[in-house]
């Protein structure tokens, strides 16, 4: 038997080199002091071989910034070419160079892996735009702006943990697979067992039910929301909706939080907006030249307003004096606003505009426009429930919460009119046992990546653009 | 328009009790000293009413231990019963108590939500076993036992995160729908629209190519290990294997990481041992009475078990001294063992037992009875490749892990053979393009509770026990 870390060297692949201190570019980038012995590896991002002297750049993917490698031009050699996997060693000492603080004096360069340049989709110096390297989902990430986009988007997921754990709210895995549809809003995914010789009878389904994939966690929040007063989710959820568009995705990750003993809306705006400028004053100082890479070269004007949204409180008008807003507004809308129809992207976008171009809560929405579980205000003649929608400048909306509807005689005759009363009644049930006014949000977690590095389109803030019909990976 | 926070008075819903400091019962417990006016919210556990003074216990999910309320007599409602949610307004006092710290003085109860006690499942001093409580999957929260395992769940995923985010891992969402099955091993979900009139025709599928829920990011962990050096992802996974075991789930949540550059697969065994423990001690130090109850109750033995494993490194054997242990084992196996077939639970028990009841890692399994990504030994006659798993008692495998084949030759022809080329032509293609060493492993979060917690039935370690086909929620 090979006892503990004993056998380890009998395992070994291969005796490699004399063991340096291995660092990576971050860590390089940022030291303070030289170092004799130290080794670095990974990519070759540039190559440049003068008379006197090899330049290289080598990233490793810990920051955006690649270390400079200077080298006699004796170690070049023929496979040692951009897209390379690299392995230095050598000498870290100060670099002449002002723009950067470390250089790696290069004494030995190994080849791990070479590239073969002539079939390599991306090219040396060269900006590809956005549109050129979603169509190679496997390498895009060799691509300087999708790994900034990729750094930014594990900061903010570390940061959004962050956020509701330091706050106390436990963490629920909420199901992907799931009977309820949560509000009848949205295409689902069914799934299925592959098997072919049950694909054609009835009683195939895998669960005896069907099943399908979630759209929403809120459901099974609530029900935590009955023993925790702060509980939150954040995992994938799902839309089956055909569409080709710059907003839409149909796996997307979705924040939710719930909270019980809530006493109004407020409380839930609260959240909403602490989250929203918690996670993004950590990801613009944890990444800011990942995040400066996007606001230099893909939106502009995007730095200045993160800067406004971030010291200013959010507005809030109410769904009745946004649509007044919109009726007063100079402009031709292609949807006519009307109370008692939806804000459209247009209108949305022009009532951010009218608030000054910061985010904008909008709440107390027609009640016959919202899902049963919202709570209804009890007002009239024009009839609203305690609904909340953050719309911000360039997405429109990014968040939607409201009040649950705790009241079991209110949710008993709107599920009955609805006809759904056997479908929901475990939420039912939920209202006789220690029922207490809750409320919670949603927020699309693309959508909000969206927002603070001003892209397009959603399908490049994703890890994989694999809902590009043509290469699902 | 309604400005920030300025019309906020407009849209609460009620003016309520005069403001006393809101505490959670965490923090009411923890306090250390006491406060004249202080407003606690949550759920009664328990009550206990006598001649001259009423005893309530109140809980809200913060923590395992309630606070005890002592209140008049005179307060006491009819509505004030077991399960009925309270807000309680007093002053926070020293408990004459030892087992207890504060507990709170009385001025108001208000009954918030009343629950009917003779249609709720869950009675009063009652410990409902863990069957029985399955039963309820809206209810089941409110159970101590897993209220206590959703806090350690808790406590367990946000020490995952910090342990990658703090060892420099870029955390990547991989994909849950996919095209690719991983290793052709294991069941797949396929999904499909949920539209009938697409139902009938080939064309209908939604990606235009056949659909599954993913079984393993490990391929799209590859991909970015050749752009950053370590990456990793935490979330769920699928297997349609329709099971009724008390080891399997169809949906549950995995933990994968890739690392570039590894030399061996000591590297890869380093990480899996160091998460392993970083995670359970601070779970053991961050829900002391939460890992108390389970290791009280539900699996006496746990408790001595984890703390050797802490104390001591994890032994390493190979696969083939494996099979020699068995083979010289003193006890018959349902399964013969034999050199070149898998290793059944049975000989996973027998080889920890073995071990000294400690975990332990196989390495160097048989090459024909691994995936084709796995990479080649070239040893012989035994010919192995290098993949690893981690066997720990009572649970068998936990973790398996392997360097992954970048020789772009060997890949190919593995790969031919098996028919695969085609499917995988971008898998060979991540070979073209700067190929370093690299592998990792993955984890099941379910198996690693079950371990943890000494719980025998996986079912009983998730939010919801939605694959009991009966409750899907």
């Amino acid at each position: 038997m090979l006892c503990a870390r004993g056998g380890w060297r009998a395992l070994r692949r291969c005796a490699s080199l004399p063991r340096a201190v291995r660092l990576r570019v971050r860590e390089a980038l940022r030291a303070r002091e030289p170092a004799e012995a130290v080794r670095v590896q990974g990519w070759v991002r540039s190559v440049r071989s003068q008379k006197e002297v090899l330049f290289l750049h080598i990233n490793d993917g810990s920051s955006l910034e690649s270390l400079q490698v200077v080298a006699d031009p004796s170690l070049e050699k023929r496979d040692l070419t951009f897209g390379s996997a690299v392995e230095v060693q050598g000498k870290l000492v100060k670099s002449p160079h002002k723009m950067q603080n470390m250089e790696l004096q290069a004494e030995t360069i190994h080849v791990v892996g070479p590239c073969d340049i002539w079939s390599f989709p991306l090219k040396m110096r060269e900006r590809h735009p956005l549109e050129y390297v979603r169509q190679f989902p496997h390498l895009r990430c060799r691509n300087n702006t999708l790994g900034a986009l990729l750094r930014i988007r594990s900061e903010a997921t570390a940061s959004i943990h962050s956020f509701f754990q330091d706050n106390g709210y436990v963490h629920i895995h909420t199901p992907i697979i799931t009977s309820n549809d949560c509000e009848g809003a949205g295409e689902l995914f069914q799934i299925e067992t592959s098997r072919e010789e049950e694909d054609s009878v009835e009683k195939s389904h895998f669960f005896n039910v069907p099943a399908f994939l979630t759209v929403s966690g809120q459901l099974h929040l609530e029900v935590m929301a009955g023993a925790f007063t702060h509980v939150f989710t954040f995992g994938p959820t799902f839309r089956a909706e055909n569409s080709q568009s710059r907003r839409h995705l149909a796996e997307f990750y979705m924040v939710e939080a719930e909270l019980s003993f809530t006493e109004s809306l407020q409380d839930i705006m609260q959240v909403m907006e602490d989250l929203f400028k918690t996670v993004t004053s950590t990801v613009l100082s944890k990444c800011p030249r990942d995040v400066e890479l996007f606001h230099k070269y893909i939106a502009p004007a995007q730095k200045g307003r993160l800067e406004q949204m971030l010291k200013h409180k959010f507005m809030i008008i109410s769904y009745s004096e946004a649509v007044e807003i919109l009726k007063q507004a100079p402009q031709t809308f292609t949807f006519k606003p009307e109370w008692g129809c939806d804000l459209q992207t247009e209108h949305e976008k022009y009532l951010v505009k009218h608030c000054g171009d910061v985010p904008v809560f909008v709440v107390n929405y027609p009640y016959d426009l919202k899902p049963f579980y919202m709570r209804d205000n009890e007002d009239g003649p024009q009839h609203t429930v305690a609904a909340v929608d953050l719309l911000v400048p360039g997405v429109g909306e990014l968040c939607g919460g409201s009040l649950r509807e705790e009241r079991l005689p209110f949710l008993e005759s709107r599920l009955q009119r609805l006809g759904l009363t056997d479908a929901y009644q475990w939420y039912l049930d939920l209202r006789k046992f220690g029922s207490v006014p809750h409320g919670g949000f949603g927020m699309g977690f693309e959508r909000y990546l969206q927002y603070i590095l001003g892209v397009d389109n959603i399908k490049d803030v994703i890890p994989f653009p694999r809902f590009s019909h043509s290469c699902l990976l």
